[in-house]
């Protein structure tokens, strides 16, 4: 299964130290201009090497459009891309060819198909995420014409979190600090905690934080398909991720419903609620409001440190990462949560296109 | 969007005042023995009015199968079911007709489709989920034959909430109280909190935990389609839910790589973790470890008090709930989490057969 | 598999000889006026006992409607309904319990799913087809409003067949005869020859012709999910339907392509065809001229004659149809056949909104 | 919609005179060895160029597989291959951008997206089918596994035809003669047909037949998805396809039910039929015995003559074709629909795994 969405569907495909790594957009309405540059930029902001805290290895991540697109504009066929894979260590991952990494997928993918593409995690690499930063640009620039914006950011690095909400932040400073995160002065902590945990060899975890604006009403499915629901499918397809809420989060199960409802009221003639702890979303559909939710990712798990496991014989054995990785995930992960967040707003707002007559 | 699943699917329909909560099963192996005792009393374990922390509506939620049985046993033809309506107060929702209800979902169902059944919620009701527990007891009734176990309970209501995780209570307690906690101090406790939230016309909230055991390994797919991706999706389309997380969840943010990694051995040739902070799900497949999981659940948003709303015109004005309401649904909720469970893990069981040749 | 469509969808359900057929209807478009004397019509055009030609099983087939409607009005919901079974003679097929009759899917049900519900015919029987004629009448009704009119009648009965197509034949005549011919005098034919057959415990296949008017241009997908292939998936899901050609159909395989093309030009500003060999389909997509398509129906397989079989233990046997069958289904196939076409051009309806922004 | 299929999934892109045309295979098993060899011989066999009735381009179309495959087997993971476009004349088409060649997608697809790639018919273009014979190559090396056969043919051209069907020839001759059919001395005549009419700058249709041997009891589903449905939805998408019938054909709608019935008996323990007139599947799902079945191709509308038409203002003009085309579709066909069909039988045969517990 490797295909995402409903109407506008993303089919992914590529290994990290296979040829490429690429997929096909579906279901793309016609008439978009394909702005390449935008695309680049967004698969950027994911691609390693870009600072001191992420993974050193230097990879381009070129996207080449290969179908879909004439005279610079969606067509309403597929749009096929491949990121072709270069710099590529293979040899740094020989001796993972019968070992499985602990809170990797090496066992399971092992023990599910009876093969695996060990290089690098083969399958189960997070670089499979380029695939989803590029057909997320590709929503984002159909969205745009909506006036649909999505801005995620890290709100927790290990330790470290933001006290306040999205509200509470000039979200445009995100892209200010390597560590994507709009308040300047947490970022230097964030930042400078990462750095200590990288020299120690170890990882951690934390929470991206995205907010979508401008939403229109009427967007998610009653039942099945609801708006949230579709979004934490969305984000726990993600690598790495561990949890989802939105609106009114874990952090707020204590509170009664007095305190939490969201009162309605007019506006100019547009219905608003008061507050907005319903996270812009009631009984799965859109109403109007912001729509934020928080992602929660684990620690890598590849550790510079020795790690005991077993091969795949069962026999015990020790694992220690070579290669160069990521120490925390957050700053790449914010724009893969913008982008999954993109697909899935789109696909609901042509699904919805349908709902009345 | 009424159905959920791939390959054993269902596909719910009725509203709260329409004359049927029902559904279609389909895809579900032949030859399975439905026992419909055991149905039944999944759905009286989700009845209204069977304790005194639960709404007093008297429903009886009998299920009437309609098809794909045959001399006891499921056909591999489409099971469908019904459960029909009685004791409707319908009149109770009168003025709900043109009313919105703060963190319901009038508003965004009328926004959506032009019109609403207005009646006790009409679609949005969680009498929805009767459909979803008899599913998953017929699901359940397959998984038995692997000897696969799912058990929820509630692990925090309001701010009251279990200090351990499932290891550390006799699960089989958990039917012993209303509340449907296994710790029987704490329920005693959590009673008791309900009790006077209810007296107070307030609601609140908590946390729903649940754990499934003897999962083979292997069900899930690796990229989209993960287990926890499709645990999540199912969870958050209960109503009221409003947030997932699996194994390390949100409470271990904090945590390091090298503290939260799982530690492979090898027990009698079958090869384990000796934690499991990766709740039984690695790179979105099943690793033979229990798989655990809590679900969020907001406070019911309906208030025997006096709330501030809009009617349709956008014109203010107050709504207070008549009729029999649940002070917090997490006691009803638990056997819909299991439901949920069941017919995701059955449906992952079912297309991993396909995944080798 | 009992899921048609992908945005306008039927799930169907039941039994011949179980409690009801029935099905749930979901992504219907909400604000539809549900006119049930025009569904129950439909469903008495399809109806066993309505005429000398057609089996004499008295069936009322009575549709009663268990959600998604409110004040009269389709909601956005899914749209359940069952059809009662009754007057059933179970009985009547206490000696197929473990015969397979030939050409019947007794044998292949039982190797699929080692257990069948031989009475009638169970799942197989064509009385799961009323689930689609109330689906299809939900379609027509929508439809209407786009001035879309949908028409088969048959064309070929046995050896007996119209020489002309649709064009030559005023189809409001239909209607008029009991094999639902619109030429009065190969009707009479028909309807001879049909009784002969009948009176020699024999049946005949044939023919049926549909056209569908005022399509609108742009409906169907370029590759797969064609407007033809949609058809003819539609089609071929019908009991005993063999065959399916659109357009140029197999008559034409002998002509060449300066014969067939299909001249453009333009009639007032709209590009039209002056022939229609395309049968209203290019490449795929409707073209805006006139739909049309055959359908062919094999001859019934349950004769009341002896016929050599085996049973389940593959003992050589002879089986004989009690009971109450039909010589030829084309007289009610006609109505099936509307019924799906209705499906499929109402679902490329709406899945086409979503292809340009 | 250019996804097929449910579990062995292909979704296709490119066009005629893009990039490339590729694919990506989702639900393949794993462990399947991947011979490119056979996947290249199956492509040669599609490939214009091949012989004096086919068109002259000379495509060399090599595959290139770019995900999926390790150390030369399938790994479950999306099986991603690309086809590089060469040997490009698009200034052959330059006078097609504003006008509507007859009988071509150029209208339809310029009406429902606002937009088109007109060279080379840009997406519906044949050379999509590309993707379908890798990806039907693929399947066939997994149903190699199990013995099953697929055997396409031409069967009519033009006003040429076999008298016999599949058991009167020799099919290991299709591949002796560039017509593809099974009998010598009608594929001469075939043969001399073609090119005559190739010299009149015309063109032919007619009748691809196909067989599938030693296809296992129980594939296919019983109501929607049936066995010769998803044939026919198979079929009917490939470029020209204009008709679809299975066992008893149209040539057999005037025969009774006790001519055409197929009488069961057992040998050897296994239930066999003694004709076939079903065509190997009954109530939708296989037997055992041969599936055959038949596709109609309409007549190619490419001619090198003059034909009247529009342009995209309606303006009145006349087009000839340019460039190198084919006279007569079906020698090329005959890979294609034996591809469609492999990707339909192993499609049912893994979701038959499902079917039972």
């Amino acid at each position: 299964m490797n295909t995402f969405g409903k109407i506008f569907r993303l089919t992914s495909f590529g290994e990290s130290h296979g040829k490429a790594i690429g997929g096909v957009i579906d279901g793309c309405p016609s008439g978009i201009v394909l702005d390449e540059a935008f695309i680049q930029s967004e698969l950027n902001r994911r691609r390693p090497g870009q600072s001191n805290i992420t993974t050193p290895r230097d990879e381009k991540d070129k996207v080449e459009f290969l179908s879909g697109i004439f005279e610079g504009k969606t067509t309403g066929a597929p749009i096929a891309f491949a990121i072709w894979n270069a710099d590529q260590h293979s040899k740094d991952y020989e001796n993972l060819r019968s070992v499985f990494r602990p809170s990797h997928a090496d066992y399971t993918y092992e023990a599910k198909y009876g093969i695996r593409d060990y290089r690098g995690g083969g399958r189960s690499s997070a670089r499979e995420t380029i695939a989803r930063v590029v057909a997320g640009a590709v929503a984002k620039l159909v969205l745009r014409q909506l006036d649909i914006e999505i801005s995620a950011y890290t709100s927790q690095a290990g330790p470290i979190k933001l006290a306040g909400n999205y509200k509470d932040y000039d979200l445009s400073l995100t892209e200010t600090n390597a560590v994507r995160c709009p308040d300047p002065q947490t970022a230097v902590e964030m930042e400078k905690y990462i750095l200590q945990i990288k020299n120690e060899g170890d990882t951690i975890g934390g929470v991206v934080s995205c907010v979508v604006k401008h939403v229109p009403v009427g967007l998610g499915e009653p039942v099945f398909g609801k708006a949230h629901a579709e979004l934490a499918s969305a984000m726990l397809s993600i690598n790495a991720a561990h949890g989802f809420d939105y609106g009114l989060g874990f952090d707020g199960a204590e509170k009664r419903g007095s305190e939490v409802n969201d009162e309605f009221y007019s506006e100019n003639g547009v219905i608003r609620t008061r507050t907005n702890n319903s996270g812009g979303i009631q009984g799965g559909i859109s109403n109007g409001e912001d729509i934020f939710f928080r992602v929660l990712f684990k620690p890598v798990p590849t550790l510079l440190k020795d790690q005991k496991t077993v091969d795949s014989q069962g026999n015990e054995t020790v694992v220690k990462a070579k290669g160069r990785h990521d120490p925390c995930v957050l700053p790449r992960a914010v724009p893969i949560v913008e982008a999954m967040a993109a697909m899935v707003v789109l696909d609901l707002y042509l699904l919805n296109k349908t709902s009345k007559f």
